[in-house]
């Protein structure tokens, strides 16, 4: 019997674009679907640009309007890569249109639109998904069981950073990552985005935040913002006032007791996407590192006396997560086969007619938190998650 | 103008063939090519085995015999990942036939069958290339540089180690890796033969050799060679000698006075993957381990006084080699990631009119020694590369 | 021509008391000094132990009453390693007496008592230090020298975490450190008051602070609190309260714009004793790690481009601070040296007639931003240090 | 009642002579001892500089000629820290003047002398030990129980390192330790010695060897022999021939089965003091490097699935070899350190009339290893140390 196919509808097409491209394009090749993905139809509104990656990437068709690609009856899934100030209408766009959404990070750039967007998905019925890849690193996926298993016991701390270096120079221009009107925030929703999901997902919903928030280079060349997808920008003379943060870093208390420092910055020299978090239960402790993607350090309090220590685990064992769909063990993955196995899960919930994870709500308290840290710095006090 | 077609005709479909097609798969999506690779026909000897793979792997047809393939005229390029001991037949028809030739290492069971092929394929005129692919990495990539650039100096060390661990149960049973009329050795040809390549790549070519070797466990229990691709087999009661090296070790001096030690292992516990080398030179020195491929450590002897120490480079920014086509620096690749540059340094070749590097004239070199070790462990002595 | 000599009387004979006449017992060995050094006086309440101390650790005489030590004559420096609520006391009744004083972390139990003593010391116009010891780990010299150099440029980052795990077992009994009426506060005044002066030493003074801290076990079974001077303390049956934090974490900006997280906690299951901070500047990074307290990570935003990296630095050639004392290269040095240089430095500065670093100021500074956390994990706010 | 002293009479004072002289400085302060050494009489040829060592290091007296030293009757343990090629003369005239005999390695410069000494110490009843201190690294003396306790299981694999990077620069001159007829040979006595005697105490005897040597740097600047102990000299004009190797590398096969390489060299850039090894047994893995002495790299076989990896075990708890007379958890030792373990176990041995570990028994066995090496150089051959 021929397997149900879903037909995929994807805007965007740049750095995040041909990640999830590829992750349409890999994933029947190492994974046993339940339903077989089809390359519909890129959208971008570029004609030129978005007809050559249709071509570069494999992808059937392509569209330069999002709300025609909505409307279309042959899709059955749209996937969101647009920038961050587009999700919310696309994202509401597509439900209303009856089709199941899958979406970058962050949902949105505030917790009304966040809401406002969750409503609509879960009113018209059909399945959500946001794009926290990383919970799908081979290695956090079993760091989430080793937790579920009881092997850290409690938790007491987490502590995560997001640490890059690229715009340390003060000549790096503004582009649209550093436009508050198109990113929403800066070091904060792109990269603490990340790591707060991470800890929610590893350690448990928030209870209350404190942060702060430094931009340490205020004016930069300017750019076309608008036309620039990646990290890549060609000035146009003058200067601007950059509007977003240089760096976020903020103190929290967890519903559980558990207690943690956050801290994303783009001004770390020498560090590239450190990713890094570790966190520490009363039966152990593991420590995880994004460039170091492939392993996962693991502390067991109940080892022997004198033969204590952190373990190197290289996560890469057919018995690890999504591991038995790749190489023999050693023989390591890189940065985007996240994104595969997020298609993965995704594919396979619809397939199953189940809600796939993380969803739009993960999506959401995720934005709460981002808000509350933001409300936190603009009033100098704690914030309860509750005030959200 | 349409690029020109090179259509690929790939022998065997297990854990290499998985390998090769998904290069073929991906190479277009990520780099500019100057042909197009057109995934024409894959070819297995057990039809129901071959039939699945073409469809899961994206081949348009599939043959059952190879010499068939190799006759076909709509192929242009023969891609061999059979077992070694097929190696030398199929490359010989393939070129024969007029067809290039890209074939797993090592390239034959012995230096007088690599010789044979090399000539074979040197009179046909055709392109041929041997899958040494670690070459690939871009952190060896880079290393090759950094020595081309006089930064290493004069080489004075190599000291290389292929650590694996699968075998060490004592009850893993005598798969085709372990059975020496089908893979020609065991951890020698496996793992040494990587090494080997890598040191004449970086260090130059070699002088005189003297090796040991171990069978640790001398009997396992019996399965079913031939039908079995991968490290998995089923055992079928008995228990069988096992024929090949657990480990080799040699002490090898190089044309150019450079001295080193080489060792593979498959007992090595803990180690599953651990392909290390270090070198040192006059100007500084470089260290790999596959286990970290993205990472390349350097130290410059010109570092001012009381600020040396060997530096850490993630080899995955843009300027790197390859890396230009993949994601931002420090979003890591992975293992495959070395096939789709060979295949892509291979297929570019072709559209050049170019000979592909690593060509069979390393395969044969590295046959040379390969054999040169073998008879120093026979003959208890020094032997030099020029005897073989 | 005889060299002074500089008569020591030592305060307190446990752990701290040891590690101090240590340093005065191999002082002389390592280093060249300017003066003699003469272990005079050791002065401990029971007198059975401070006898037996005296007689290990080769003091020549023992007394058990402080105020008779510092009222002798011979007697030109007093050293206080009693706990932290006798430093005011003794530091008072020494620079009245007319001696130099070197004293333990923390100065004092809070900032009043810390002035108070400053006054007194700077009245007497004796000579002050205090024992923030890991700044004269080599490596961290090594830091200091680096950005004082110029070679980190503006500092953006300082993260600092003090992580130890010795009372994770809930069946720890209470020792005096864990009583706030005997510490002053838990891992607060014991680890962040180490990261907090070493942040100063490096980065410079602190503007304002925002924290928390957490008691996770908040009670244990009693013991007999006051004999006790080490980490192991017999249970008396029954149980009592935890009076100090297990953990204070908090935030911090920096007067030169820097900004920053510390963490203290005796909770992170692994971390037996991991003092880590990172530094990013506008030219560099550099980390340290107690742990491996010989080496210095460092990386240098100048480095050529695909060349750069943390480099591993061992902070053990001879041009190193201190260690053209010790031995050849990467010979490796441990905890006690540090003392031994703090004493050096200590000794060579009364016998030139110079104010030793860190001084009674620092003491006093580290405490202002100590106080200036609890008071804002009091008030649930931001707290300038210049409230203190 | 008093204990009984033992007096120490040492020869030589400069870069040994300081190590040991500390050792016996310290031991009594962190030790319980069975017996008092007492610093009696240190020796060495230059008046003025023997004169000025015994103020420095605390010997009550000195001598310039060991044969006085040897033949006073208040003296009970000679200890013999002078170049290599007069360990024999000293070591024989100690024991025949019934004193104990603490040797520095090697031994002597070749198994003929080796084996002279032994039969003179032995016949004359004293206790002997030489000084391969790190054997008394906390974290080797806690792999030796490791392996005694059959954690690592049947051992396979051994490979060690001895990598340094001093004479790397063609201009450093010809200094006591390049010249073959004062130090017997160059990296192979001063660094294989090492790797062999940790190699003999953790995997057993060796069976049988085969060796390569080389000089890189041929020639090198003149400079006074015998005037400089340590690594500084300073040139005298005119060049001379270097007459030891620079790097030495073998192969080796053990009793047990075990197969190895070792590897010393002085030319390895970045490596200081690089004394590295692994051990793979069928039980599991053990790794040692000394630039990071204080920790133990350990992977157990028997861990569970999916969480097994290396195990960084800091062996600085108080339960590990040595340790419980040292500082709390992670308060990392030095360099030094290792003398004093060394020393404590020989006086012990004195005090309770045992022979201590290793005694030149273990000195000659490491020399017959190093001389078949030499002898399977020479003659280009496997060499059993049964011919030894």
């Amino acid at each position: 019997m021929a397997k149900k196919k879903i037909n995929v509808g994807l805007v965007g097409y740049k750095f995040m674009g041909k990640a999830h491209s590829h992750a349409y394009h890999d994933v029947s090749m190492f994974f046993d679907m339940d339903a077989e993905p089809v390359m519909k139809v890129i959208c971008g509104r570029d004609e030129k640009g978005v007809k050559a990656a249709a071509k570069k990437f494999g992808w059937k068709e392509y569209e330069t309007d999002w709300k025609k690609l909505v409307e279309r009856d042959d899709i059955d899934l749209v996937d969101i890569t647009a920038p961050s100030n587009a999700h919310k209408e696309i994202a509401i766009g597509a439900a209303k249109a009856g089709k199941h959404v899958f979406c970058e990070k962050p949902l949105a750039l505030n917790v009304a639109d966040a809401r406002e967007i969750l409503e609509v998905v879960e009113k018209a019925g059909v399945k959500h998904m946001i794009n926290f890849n990383y919970r799908k690193a081979p290695a956090i996926a079993l760091a989430k069981k080793m937790i579920d298993d009881g092997l850290i016991g409690k938790i007491y701390h987490f502590r995560g950073v997001y640490l890059q270096d690229w715009i340390i120079d003060p000549e790096f221009p503004i582009v649209w990552r550093l436009d508050k009107s198109v990113a929403g925030s800066g070091s904060h929703g792109d990269l603490n985005a990340h790591i707060i999901d991470l800890a929610r997902y590893l350690v448990g919903d928030f209870d209350c935040v404190v942060g702060m928030e430094e931009t340490f280079i205020k004016e930069r060349p300017l750019t076309e913002i608008g036309t620039t997808g990646g990290l890549i920008a060609k000035a146009t003379g003058g200067r601007g006032e950059v509007t977003v943060d240089d760096a976020t870093l903020f103190l929290a208390k967890f519903v559980n007791g558990a207690v943690a420092t956050f801290e994303a910055t783009r001004f770390a020299a020498g560090r590239r996407n450190h990713n890094r978090f570790e966190i520490n239960g009363s039966k152990g402790s593991i420590v995880f590192n994004l460039e170091r993607m492939n392993e996962l350090e693991y502390y067991n309090v109940d080892d022997p006396a004198g033969l204590q220590g952190f373990r190197l685990i290289q996560a890469t064992d057919p018995s690890h997560p999504y591991m038995h769909a790749w190489w023999p063990a050693a023989h390591i993955i890189g940065y985007e086969h996240t994104f595969i196995h997020q298609v993965y899960d995704l594919l396979q919930a619809i397939a199953n007619d189940t809600m796939p994870m993380p969803s739009f709500v993960d999506g959401l308290k995720c934005q709460e938190v981002l808000d509350a840290v933001v409300k936190s710095i603009q009033e100098k006090r704690w914030v309860s998650i509750s005030e959200m």
